[in-house]
């Protein structure tokens, strides 16, 4: 994965890991200060940020910030707020399920 | 999590990261030369396995490996015969949807 996907100027670097009816893997790396941005889908289901290199923050409701390291996971509702600022360049491992 | 799981001499450590209906996380630690022996269960549904740190093998059945260092992910039926051997000191995120 890391061979696979590198960091962009323009914004995240996403790449699609695996898609299946269980869950969609997906790999994105930020440069440093690149963000995504706070948002939610109005669907049921969980998702997971795990932190692989970098750190930054998580971004949730009400300007709330959560330090992200190496070793750091987010599990939130796919329905609530949720995003992610790099400080440093920063790969994350993003799982969602059911997939979206 | 790296704080919250350290390394075991008997086996590997495991630290269960989330349970819900709709997949369950968990963080196993290895010591170099420790395993997750082969094995599988007649459940419907997949599982990834992330290395987070360190180097080893995927194992799969006939004797397959398939190297994992950080970045590496395998994906399994969960019905599908699966292992893990350490070469290095290993962390790894283990995902599985719908959870067991």
């Amino acid at each position: 994965m890391f061979e696979e996907n590198s960091f962009k100027d323009g914004g995240l670097s996403r790449l699609l890991v695996h898609d299946s009816p269980y869950f969609k893997i997906l790999n994105f790396n930020f440069k440093a200060g690149q963000e995504l941005p706070i948002h939610s889908h109005d669907i049921e289901g969980q998702l997971s940020i795990a932190v692989l290199e970098g750190s930054g923050e998580f971004l949730g409701e009400n300007d709330t910030t959560i330090p992200a390291q190496p070793g750091d996971i987010l599990i939130s509702e796919i329905s609530e707020p949720h995003g992610l600022r790099a400080e440093t360049d920063m790969r994350v491992l993003v799982t969602i399920a059911p997939p979206i």
